[in-house]
């Protein structure tokens, strides 16, 4: 597979990165040593995050005045920003068996309400209690935490709605499987579960690698690997196909994690849009107090190599997941 | 139609409610008047009850250590007890239409964690702060806020997850429909929606009957419309028949709660198994507030009324909801 992954857009350019160097160049190896085909990767995720914006603008409005206030707080998180990374995996899934991007585009919206949710509700004061969220107020700030509560609730069961209603064109045992996948990564085994964990790991002494591991698997990889899984599952992929995406779905997680933890100490709140240094602070387990500084960058890099390699037999049709695994751990913020 | 109800059960038996009389069998005039066909509604409902309560028993269960502690929340609340109703109008509503009950089962499991996932929200201290539900702690007392607040995301994703994975032996389209119905039931026009327009009638000084109607169509007929509904549609039953189920339910849930606001007058703490007279003590808008005590009364049967009359096409097969339509108003807790 030969492929170049270009940037046009400053800032956030997959290679740009310093801290990240040339090295992993050498490491990651197919990338750009051998370069023949050119894959615009700025291009396709502002593609995508432009269609995706007005799928999730079209998703949610008030059909009565009554429900004014729960359309307008849940509608403030979803159209609140963010990087839209669910539901642009979940658009090269699909398109990677050759499935049409308005199939998956309902459960592409799922994806990014089930984050929002799970934004909404780990900012509550009974959570994480944090007032800002990409500069702005947070939900509950603005609404109430009452609102907010129920906001999430019902932006986590339009989620389910949304797919069952406006999926089109695919075998409904498909659209079934999808809402199996997309229900489980919220569960106990899903992101629930593993922000449970985190609370109850907090302000512990020894949080050992396996269970930080166990929380960030559960915690940030569920979501995406359940991104990819339901583009996959929507083109009709082989369950063997599925695997291989999930296998890849599961290493951009953990390393989106590792990438976070590294940030946290070397962006600035600037660049962050939150405050820098917060885990040293509250002396949260991180991979970097675990493995040190310079390991984490290896291990952020190793799991980015992994991933690729788990869909490396795919070839070119995989470059935008390709470059998305790199782009997971080049980000700035 | 030539039906008899009749009760083995003493405390909630239909008709021995001494507040309703005698005179609702002369209005509702089908039920008791012309008696040919006995019907056992406390049977029925007892044998649905154990049904639906082992089969909420097998659908949650720790698989490691780290979920121990959201899945052990989770079946606190599940397993905390309660009428079942919701199970029972499915089972009712798919036995109508010719369905097994295996079938929908998984469906009546999921009602039932809808159900409770509002129960453990609406109790945190950011909404109701309840501390005593059914006579025990409430989860969050138990397992802390933010647990509580993850234990009910973690139900609602499961409740369609569940539903996706156990539903066998019908065409996946029913079970898509059934996933878009329970998902309407909970969002902005659902459960949740309902309760936002509720806290922000609180402290109002005129709420207006459209208003009231309004809410508790929503926060509580709307669960009630899903659970008969779904189970119709797994049987099969037409648009029109599904439609006819649905008019039933929304009437049975606003008599439902009109009957709830008589019971916080009429009953004691002791048969509520919570404070009696809540309502009236921080002046909420209620059905009696707005009617008086004796027309709310008369509404609720006539809700009832209509509530059968909806179905009555159906003959002495529509037996079960009959008899629920009655529990509903006649209950003592």
């Amino acid at each position: 597979m030969l492929l170049v992954v270009t940037s046009l857009m400053p800032g956030w350019a997959p290679h740009s990165a310093p801290s990240y160097g040339p090295a992993h160049h050498q490491r990651g190896g197919r990338l750009l040593a051998q370069a023949s085909t050119a894959f615009d990767l700025a291009s396709y995720m502002d593609e995508k995050r432009l269609y995706t914006e007005a799928a999730l603008d079209a998703s949610l409005t008030s059909t009565c005045k009554e429900t004014d206030i729960i359309v307008e707080s849940m509608r403030y998180s979803l159209m609140a920003g963010g990087k839209r990374v669910r539901p642009m995996l979940c658009f090269a899934a699909t398109e990677l068996f050759g499935g049409a991007p308005e199939v998956a585009k309902p459960t592409a919206v799922a994806l990014e309400m089930i984050h929002t949710m799970s934004l909404i509700h780990d900012d509550l004061p009974a959570m994480d209690n944090d007032d800002l969220r990409r500069g702005k107020p947070t939900n509950h700030v603005l609404y109430g935490d009452d609102v907010a509560i129920l906001a999430g609730d019902a932006m986590l069961s339009e989620s389910f709605a949304h797919v069952a209603r406006e999926t089109k064109g695919v075998p409904a045992e498909r659209v079934v499987k999808v809402l199996n996948i997309l229900g489980d990564s919220v569960g106990a085994l899903g992101l629930a579960g593993g922000q449970v964990m985190d609370l109850k790991s907090e302000g512990q002494a020894e949080v050992t690698m396996e269970t930080l591991t166990w929380i960030h698997t559960h915690k940030t990889a569920a979501l995406l690997k359940a991104a990819v899984a339901s583009g996959a599952v929507l083109a009709g992929a082989s369950d063997e196909d599925v695997a291989k995406c999930e296998e890849y779905a599961l290493k951009i997680g953990l390393a989106f994690q590792v990438a976070d933890d590294i940030l946290d100490i070397e962006a600035s709140s600037e660049e962050l849009g939150k405050t820098a240094g917060k885990d040293m602070e509250v002396d949260k387990t991180t991979y970097p107090k675990l493995l040190g500084l310079e390991r984490s960058k290896e291990v952020a890099q190793e799991l980015v190599d992994e991933a690729k390699a788990a869909i490396e037999e795919f070839g070119d049709a995989a470059a935008p997941l390709i470059g998305l695994a790199d782009y997971i751990i080049a980000r700035k913020n």
